[in-house]
């Protein structure tokens, strides 16, 4: 294993310099706080990701959840993990004061994910699941819920989990068949099927509680027919015991990577006594578990950024030790070997890893920040951040994702022959990272909303306020020797995209639907990587500002190094929106056309 | 495991149709051949590779090789598919008459070492990797090694490797310190480890014979040093007994994939008395290795083609049963879900995949039939066909690898949370594919080769020939309703390849060789793009034609879903070129003009 997974300097950089989560303190919300405890914060979140998650990351790739009398069987490290989340206060950290919360801002909160996901993603995401599930119960549940269930989930005693997806119902919620009938005794008989819930069952929490989608009987079909259930596996009898709620685990995935957490399948009712208890109102269940998907879009998100960071740090370490080669114009075999960082092509692949990882960390603390704007703000200020941050959700989830599957590549590829072994993580990582442009709706399904809703949602008022935002970095830019080429291009790439925009915005206007979202995935593809050149442009201006004044040192050499790697973004990622663009706009659409038979022979 | 891994229609469409490999036939040196023979050899690899390969493939995953007590253990369907090779001639199938051959076009053989791979990569490759080293002693070894070792060889009895690779010694061959010392009775006394050396240990076969680089005492430093050996696990006594020959295993890698071929360790002399036997000249072994490992990097752009090929099948037959969604313009949520092959994403990530396996496909036996022009051909023609494969050979190593990683990424993407569980192969997939960018010669080598050498080797001749083949398929296709647009754009990249090529040449004349080479690897993926658009525009004409000629049925729809999926790759993977060449031609150099200090923080 590499001694480093992420960079405090960075983080801490990212934090405070770029994005400037401090000043957050001078709202009344987060008036507590101020970056004192910013610090305590993250210095013991490194600690717990440093001492037990990742000791723990290949033993638990190599040890995969197991499967038994219908129960799994998960590394022990999970229970200690979950204790000290509840303990220390992690799972309800940002909740509110008023739901027994910390109210700790959503950005520095971020940052702490960050550093455990980098530990250890499949460990990482057992008390994360359960904070979304808490949090729903708090916002739309009843009281009695609120108390038989969350706090026992918030206390890391037990697990939580969201439970949507069927075996007939993926990116089709819509169809989602699970059905749910109301009891004289107020709550409703659940039967079913569920599958790959994530954390959907194991040993070492006392309890799993589902969030669950089902149809009442008799609703409409489609989403509007779906209400929101707490679904236990051991419900709270009127004395206070638990008692099996006929919730039955049929099965276990293997998977590629992400193998530390259990992908579970559900029964439900098989005895006919599994009871659900109704979050909020029948009917509304989609809107309520939308809170919890754009968390947890956002947490993948923040997933693929931490595994691309810990792959980059470990190919980083090799790259640095090993030796192999010499110089191009060095002719003499003699000479000694030198060590591979030397060579341009392994920093051209290192700088790839940086720019995709701490562009992505990014991204990621400014929808922290957006979060946090809209949770502290007032009037205009809230609104504008709420839509901003619900136009980038498919960016935020979607950029990390698939980049991190090119990035932790590219770490492999920085180790050749070794890195395609186990001896060294990163083959485990890019098969962790494999696993995030699928789940919280796949990549596919992010393209089409951000094209297919973000985009003209409010009269294109989400679109505006994001090219404002990044019109304001753009002016920074400008006045800065040395940046103001990079933001003239910056502004270039910005202008395609909204001429691609309105080429295929036409194509809706005349009702061409298909062919408007044909391409919705590369839309997202190129809207991607202009935010990821803002965020460095962002990254740029500080760090140009700061070696301007006379940073010395350390610090000097870190600030280089953010303008060499905003530099490799610009030259070496941004011009893929040249080939994007040229095949938004063009007006030939083989995959609308062809017919499925083309594809026989 | 999928019903189909590939298509015989694609397959002998590329072969007869577009490369017209029956007409080799004509040639003195395969006159003994003909399309009848062809047919035969193709059917009978099919059904070798569908009883006796792919019936194996997950389970080779599952059990993957096991070291102990100085040896390996393998699957046993190892030892079955040495023994039907062997048998069935098809380890030197391809070997001259003179070597005791049986003069099969390369080209055809090709085709049938890819339905292998397509069906077991891992398992495809052991009498792959004996029949090259076989031909390198039929080519340059003494008559007395051939028929000591190479004779069991081509039964296969005996495995043979390559061995190159020291731990110290990957991509900087010159580094190699494996020693060989003369020794009275006109042996080698051998001394040094190998790592990484594929089927270097097992035991289906009751012999391993190594094609070993090794430095012999004195010899000069780096590659000029190098000579070449047969060293054995068991040499061949003088009354023809077999006697062990000091060559140790030392253990096994354990891989992301390809783990049915293991990946061994040798230590050779441990006890003085591992007996090396030299083939040919001293010093010149770099020289003879390169047949084998051209021939290997071949196998090795084969062996990605055939894997994106079968990932592509497991998803397309998956996408026509999975039913997921609605039309987009389908608003009745009653209605019943549709198959996901009916939505456009869907149809660009299985086009994808056809492109890249197909468009690769048709650039392999392409490769195969310049061998054979070269085998067969004379004068100016066996010299131009020798020139265009050296030129092409780091394109065909490197765009199947590249691309099959991709590839076989959106076949995962396409079965969504089911392609990332190991109930479906595609995930298997992607992980055997990623050792292709790495093994014979990584990308970052393959672009080097081909920028640094290739490009500019007798003057730009081999460059110039490449170019004249290309002007051949687009004067054809320009005549073409329908083409010529198609084949203008394939001009205009064309001409994009060459300003840029001209414009990183200038840096070598400059001495800037640094800067000329440092995006090496962006110029051979440029270069692949535009060699694959062009196998797509060739095979475009084939097919347009045979419509235009009133072909019908099932064939016409085949030919239909051919000029779809050129469309696609004009329309999708072309334009990345655009965006390649704005990068390869800018004067900025952040990956020359940084120092490794600035990785740090």
């Amino acid at each position: 294993m590499a001694e480093k997974f992420f960079s405090e300097r960075n983080l801490r950089f990212t934090l405070y310099d770029v994005h400037d989560v401090a000043s957050l303190a001078g709202s009344a919300y987060y008036a507590d706080h101020g970056r004192e405890t910013f610090d305590i914060l993250l210095d013991t979140a490194k600690k717990i990701a440093t001492e037990h998650l990742y000791p723990y990351y290949m033993e638990m790739d190599r040890n995969p959840p197991r499967f038994a009398d219908g129960g799994i069987t998960v590394h022990p490290a999970v229970r200690d993990y979950l204790r000290i989340a509840g303990e220390g206060g992690w799972i309800n950290a940002v909740f509110p004061y008023a739901m027994g919360g910390q109210q700790i801002p959503v950005s520095v909160f971020f940052a702490c994910q960050f550093m455990m996901a980098a530990a250890n993603y499949s460990l990482s995401v057992y008390p994360e699941l359960t904070s979304g599930a808490a949090r729903l119960i708090h916002s739309f549940g009843s009281t009695e819920l609120q108390k038989t269930y969350a706090e026992k989930m918030v206390s890391g005693e037990w697990q939580g989990t969201m439970a949507l997806t069927e075996p007939e119902a993926g990116s089709s919620l819509g169809d989602v068949r699970t059905s749910a009938e109301p009891a004289p005794q107020g709550h409703y008989l659940v039967r079913g099927q569920k599958t790959f819930i994530s954390a959907g069952d194991h040993d070492c929490a006392d309890n799993v509680v589902h969030l669950m989608l089902a149809r009442v009987k008799g609703a409409p079909a489609g989403v509007k027919g779906l209400s929101l259930f707490v679904v236990p596996k051991k419900r709270v009898t009127a004395d206070g015991k638990l008692e099996f709620n006929d919730v039955n685990c049929t099965g276990c995935y293997h998977k590629m990577g992400y193998r530390g957490s259990p992908i579970a399948q559900l029964s439900m009712g098989e005895e006919n006594d599994c009871r659900g208890y109704l979050v909020g109102e029948e009917n509304r269940g989609l809107s309520y578990m939308f809170q919890m998907m754009n968390e947890a879009r956002i947490g993948v998100g923040m997933g693929a950024t931490a595994i691309a960071t810990a792959a980059y740090y470990a190919s980083l370490e090799y790259a640095k030790v090993r030796l192999q080669g010499r110089r191009l114009t060095e002719k003499d075999a003699a000479k000694p070997q030198i060590p591979i960082i030397e060579h341009a092509d392994i920093r051209r692949m290192l700088l790839k890893q940086r720019a995709i990882a701490e562009g992505s960390l990014s991204l990621m603390i400014y929808a922290g920040k957006l979060l946090d704007l809209h949770l502290s703000g007032e009037g205009e200020e809230r609104e504008r951040s709420e839509i901003l941050l619900d136009f980038l959700t498919p960016i935020v989830k979607s950029y990390p994702s698939e980049m991190g599957v090119v990035s932790t590549s590219q770490a492999i590829q920085c180790l050749g022959g070794y890195g395609y072994s186990d001896e060294f993580p990163v083959e485990q990582y890019m098969r962790d990272a494999r696993i995030h442009p699928i789940h919280e709706g796949t990549t596919g399904i992010q393209g089409m909303d951000l094209l297919g809703r973000k985009v003209t949602m409010k009269n294109g008022k989400a679109f505006g306020l994001y090219l404002e935002e990044i019109a304001q970095t753009t002016a920074k830019a400008k006045s800065i020797a040395g940046l103001a080429g990079r933001a003239a291009r910056l502004e270039e790439t910005v202008e395609l995209q909204k001429k691609v925009t309105a080429s295929l915005v036409e194509h809706a206007m005349k009702g061409e639907i298909d062919r408007f979202l044909a391409d919705a995935t590369l839309y997202l593809e190129m809207a991607g990587v202009i935010c990821i050149a803002w965020q460095w442009l962002m990254q740029g201006v500080v760090a140009q500002r700061a070696l301007d004044a006379g940073a010395s040192g350390d610090g000097r050499t870190f600030l280089e190094g953010k303008l060499f790697t905003m530099r490799y973004f610009f030259e070496y990622e941004l011009p893929a929106v040249e080939g994007l663009a040229l095949r938004l706009m063009s007006p030939d659409a083989p995959t609308v056309e062809m017919e499925a038979g083309h594809f026989d022979d």
